[in-house]
């Protein structure tokens, strides 16, 4: 799952740092949503959901965080540590986000708008959903 | 210029906060690209320019700055300094972005995919335009 890893430009000048996401371009699809972890509980664990259909893209815009991906047969945790390594989420993958730092800010871009009945949220039917996709 | 501020909805609990923007529902256009600045000078002054075309709706998702925008006739400088509070720049507004704080992160959405034709970086020649277009 390395290959969900994607690095963003810095653009960098004595004024700061910038890095772009072009929808379509950068990320894999169009932007429908975009929403953002915030004065987060630095011991929270957060996510233990998958989506049927949802892809997702994960900035970590302040701070850092872990993000663990699971398949339904491998799990894989990635260090979001930096604010232009990112991390894509597709459908069908069970995402918990954990070890987050005080400063934090995790910025999540989605490829569709909010519907609940996109959501699994209970892991063992996850995982009989996965064993009938695969 | 008062009702550029937006007041998204904070969902909390004991893990930390989310706010979430649809495109095209929590900002009035679809997000074809975002960016972010981040690592800020606090004594710089970033933006100052306009577009032609381009609207954006800026988020200070961590720490706080201040957004002056300019319609060639009037300036009103907002202070974002929650990250559920947002401003809507449109079109053929001047803006200039300035006293960030340490912590800032502003993140920025566009109705566009980048294109620097659409950049006005002459104070004069926006003022030129803009009087045109009234």
């Amino acid at each position: 799952m390395i290959e969900n890893i994607s690095e963003l430009k810095v653009m960098g000048d004595d004024r700061g740092k910038l890095s772009v996401i072009e929808g379509g371009i950068d990320v894999q699809f169009d932007i429908k949503r975009v929403f953002y972890i915030y004065d987060v509980n630095t011991s929270a664990t957060r996510g233990a959901h998958a989506h049927y259909k949802t892809k997702q893209f994960l900035v970590p815009v302040s701070g850092r965080c872990k993000v663990t991906l699971d398949n339904g047969q491998e799990k894989h945790t990635f260090e979001l540590n930096k604010p232009n390594i990112c991390l894509f989420q597709d459908a069908m993958i069970w995402g918990t986000m954990h070890d987050f730092s005080d400063d934090c800010v995790l910025m999540i871009l989605a490829d569709d708008h909010y519907d609940d009945s996109d959501y699994i949220r209970n892991y063992n039917k996850f995982l009989e959903v996965a064993k009938n996709d695969s």
